[in-house]
Formats: C-alpha cells, structure tokens, sequence
C-alpha cells in the first residue's frame, strides 16, 4: 500500500460506521451514524457524513474507500444485486459512492470483509490458507486460499447458511429466510434461534425458557437458549445440541475440502454462547478429515464489531 | 507456454501411462507399462521406459515432466507423504524422478491433474471457477478458483470422499479406508458399492444380484447394482438410492459454498451408471443454494482417462 490512508465503512441494516485504516489495519477511531432512510441516497447521505467526520483533521492523504455491506453482489463492480436489509435491488452502489466521495470505491460482501480483516490484522495474521465462519443472525463464511478471497463465479461464494443438513430435511424442516428448507442456518443462527425459543414459550413447552424471558423484561435473545439448555431444561437442550451438531458437520466438511491452516469462528452467537462455541469445536476436531484436521489452527475471531470496516479498508 | 512438448505421466497402482502434450493439450499417443516392481527405483525405472518411448523420433524439445498419482504429497515440492496403492511413505518422488528425467517435474494428486485436464482441454475448457468431482474406485474433487488450482494449506484439499454424512454415521457407518466412519466414500465410492453387493450376496438378501453376478463369471463391478436395481431388487435399490442421495447432498452444499460457474462430474461409477448419474445431477440441483446454482453449467467429464495425464503435463 502507497503511503496514506483508507476509509473503511461497515454499511449494516440501521447504522453506517466508518473510520480510516492504516496499512497496518489501524484505525483512526470509529464514527457512527444512524440511517434515518435506507434508499440508496439516503444511505450515501449518510456515508458521507461520517466520513466527513472521519477525515475531520487528518491531513494524510486518503487513498480509496472499501464498504463492507450485508448484500449479494458482482465484487467486480461493487453492483449491488440484493441487499435484503436495505430493501435494495439492483443499485450501482459502489459506483454512486465513488462519484459522492471523489475516491475509488470497492464494495464487498459483509463477512468476506471480516473475513479480511481477520486475515490481515487479527485472528489469521500472517496465513493464506484460512477458513472463516460467522454465526451470527445469520451464518456464513468466507474463504481465502494464496492468500485472496475466493468470490466464486457470482460473487456469492461462502454460504454456508444455506448448505442443506440432509435430503429429508429440505423438504420437511424449518423455513428459512432464503426460500428453501432445512438450510444450516435454520438450526443455528441466531435469527432462528430465538424463533424456536419463542416458539416453545408460546406452545408452553418450557417453562424455564419462560420464566428467563421475564427476568430479561421481555427479551429474548441466544443467550436465553444456552442459559435454559446449562439449567437442564429438555426443550432448550434439544435446541442448542442440534445447533452445536450441525455447525460442527458443516464446518468440519468444509475444512476437509478446503484444507484450511487456520479456521476463524465469530459472529455474535458464537461469541456469547461459550457451550455452543466448545461444543462446536468438538464437532470439528471430531468429524473434520484425519489429514485436513491434523495442522489445522482453531481461533476466536480477535476484533470483534471492527473486522469488516478494517478489512473493507484494507480490500479498498 | 514456450514452443515445445511436455511430457504427462498417470502413475497408477498397476501401470504407468506416458505423453508428450502440446500447448493446447493435444497428446502425441500415449504409452503404457505394467509396474512390475512398486519400490521407488522400480517405479522410476518404469516411467523412464515408457518416457523414453513416448520421446522416441520427435524431435521438439521437451520442456518439463508433469506426474499425477494417487498420493497425499506436497504439492510444492512433490514430496509423496502416503501413497497407499505404491504402499510409498516420505518419498522425495519429484526431486527422484527430475534428476532420472534430467526433466523439471511436478507431481500432482491424481485427481488435481485430472481436474487441470478438463479445465484446460476438457468439459471446462475457458472457465475459471469450476469443481470437478470423480466419483470411481473412491471419491474426490479438486477446486479450480480464479483459474488455480486450490491446494490447502498441506496439498489435500479436494478430500469430498471423507466429508461425513452426518454425525450418527460418523459413530455407526461403515469403516471407511481412512481409518473413520460415516465417509461419503463409504455410501458411494466404487470399493464400498461392491463390497456392499459382495456381502448382500453372501448373506442371500438378493437373489438378483447373485443372478446376476453368477451371469458375468462371478465378477462383480458397480454396474451390477445398477442393473439389479433398474429390475426392480429392493436391497440393490436401497444401496443405489442411498448412494444418489449422499454424493447430491455432498456436492450440492460445496456448489452452495464455492460457487463454480462449472461442475464437472467424472470417474467411472458416475460415467457407467447413468442413473447413478442422473439421481446426483437431480440432487444437486435440489439442494444446492439458489444463488449458486442458477447458472451453474454441470456437465461430464470429457476427456476419460487421459484427463489426468493431459493435466498433468499442462501443470508442469
């Protein structure tokens, strides 16, 4: 990189956070915005404002923007197809950004953007063989191989979200978000997780999962689940041991295709549900192929919400 | 490429098949030779032979040596970690065989040489994002990403054979030969449908696999199974329809995770049983991610058995 500055920005479904990245993957602080309209120009906007604040004062040079964004699109163009939180079809994203911020502008899918962040100043520093996954509301997962992100021939590489966990369960499981059954996601991510605990509350299934949602005032999140599951109760446990046994499927299948040195896991469910996480690793050392697990690095993602606005910066 | 010929080596269990390939992937006849001797030497004796053949009148210049083989190696150094049918453990087999060559050589996995051959001369030819899967004796694939080959961080990647099922099987499947339980290898590799078929047969479950086996001498292959199946046996169907079922499910969740324009599908138990074939090809474009599999092309491998040879050459 020449020297200077990058502007990183991590475009979610109701913030927009920005800040400038050095070569090393620092940051210059993180500003944050509220989107108080999501059309494609209220987003911009939005985007230029903190990044106003973000430049406020600096006098380096600053080189191009990176935009991590929650979106399926052509990672040649930065033209975005779907962006399901945003409410956006077909918009010429990084092209209208780039005109608004006088910069050239590489907009990215969200979690390869983490994904790159992870790899050039956290959890995977220094390698090029690297797996990573996010459960978070969703799952999903990004791959680098020599050292670049593989995007696949659409640019919709990594879903693992959407991988089936078998035959029977596509045509009778759990309706995901994607149009189809039996997706991972539907098992584990957070989204649908704290539908099934909701579920269970409302059918009177538990009452353990009930009585922790009142102390929460009301709110139900992950932790909910892995708290009822560690008190004993048989709804919540079932829930959560088919959450850890298909991530631990999935994941392990593709770190013996893919043969990865390391393996980065984060995204908030991950993270905040250590019997989950463990029994997930478990899966994976147990199920993953003799020569693919022998070498294999097992790391906790290392920095947190800034992944994608670091890696968006440091693709840019 | 330089002006000049490459020679292409397929280093079976059995024999030795030899090349000279052009640029674009045409071969000048092939050579073949029985090993008689499976030591390091004798190997490397018999590929000189069949070189030399191959070499014998033409008067182009040879530019390097390109080996496949079925072997866990490093693929930078083309050190052979295992190479179970060779019964090879730690041989440097491409320094061996350069200095015997006075050639460059570079030794694949069979299966990546394979997966080069189609790509480059084959059912692949111009594309750069494309999984190949063979499904003959065992079962393997090999990833093609932004047109190279993707090796993992220790040369095995490609390992699909030894993804689990699920991870009840991984506990009570069949042993497979990797030393685990539950391996796709297990319900649909060539080795364990006959074997299956075997023990049927020896258990009396089928009378019409024991018809049919005694029709062709008592020699039994995967197309056995396919033929009692197609009549209507109940136990055959069963161990078909659990085959088609697994290599669906396997390979429609790598085309939902790796996105290939193109998947090639080769090896000798999907090319000789066309319902076979036609079950996976159904699956896959069940269950694959829709994203990913709205404009994947599937088509059959196309160059045989010299895909490998053909690969091998054009990777040196």
């Amino acid at each position: 990189m020449a020297s200077g500055l990058k502007l990183g920005v991590d475009l979610g479904g109701t913030h927009v956070r920005a800040a400038l990245v050095d070569s090393e993957g620092h940051s210059r602080g993180v500003h944050k915005a509220a989107l108080t309209s999501r059309t494609p120009e209220g987003v911009l906007d939005a985007i230029a404002d903190v990044a106003a604040k973000a430049r406020a004062g600096v006098t380096e040079p600053v080189l191009s923007c990176g935009v991590g964004i929650a979106a399926q699109l052509d990672g040649k163009t930065g033209h975005v197809l779907v962006a399901p939180n945003l409410g956006w079809r077909d918009v010429p994203f990084a092209k209208q950004l780039s005109q608004r911020l006088a910069l050239p502008v590489r907009a990215v899918n969200d979690l390869s953007a983490a994904a790159w962040g992870e790899l050039k100043a956290g959890a995977a520093k220094g390698a090029s063989e690297v797996y990573v996954v996010f459960v978070g509301t969703g799952v999903g997962s990004a791959i680098i191989s020599g050292g670049q992100l593989l995007e696949g021939a659409d640019g919709v590489a990594g879903e693992l979200g959407h991988t089936k966990l078998s035959t029977q369960a596509s045509l009778d499981g759990r309706a995901c978000g994607c149009g189809e059954r039996g997706c991972l996601e539907t098992l584990a991510g957070g989204h649908h997780l704290v539908a099934m605990v909701a579920e269970a509350i409302e059918q009177g299934a538990s009452a353990k999962l009930a009585e922790l949602k009142a102390a929460r005032g009301g709110k139900l999140d992950a932790g909910v689940l892995e708290a009822a599951a560690e008190a004993g109760d048989a709804v919540a446990a079932a829930i959560h041991r088919r959450a850890g046994e298909a991530l631990g499927l999935a994941i392990a299948n593709q770190v013996t295709v893919l043969n990865p040195s390391h393996l980065v896991l984060g995204g908030g469910v991950l993270m905040n549900l250590p019997r989950l996480y463990a029994q997930t690793v478990q899966g994976i050392q147990t199920l993953a192929g003799a020569m693919s697990r022998r070498k294999l690095t097992i790391a906790k993602a290392a920095l947190g919400d800034d992944s994608g606005l670091l890696g968006a910066a440091l693709l840019s």
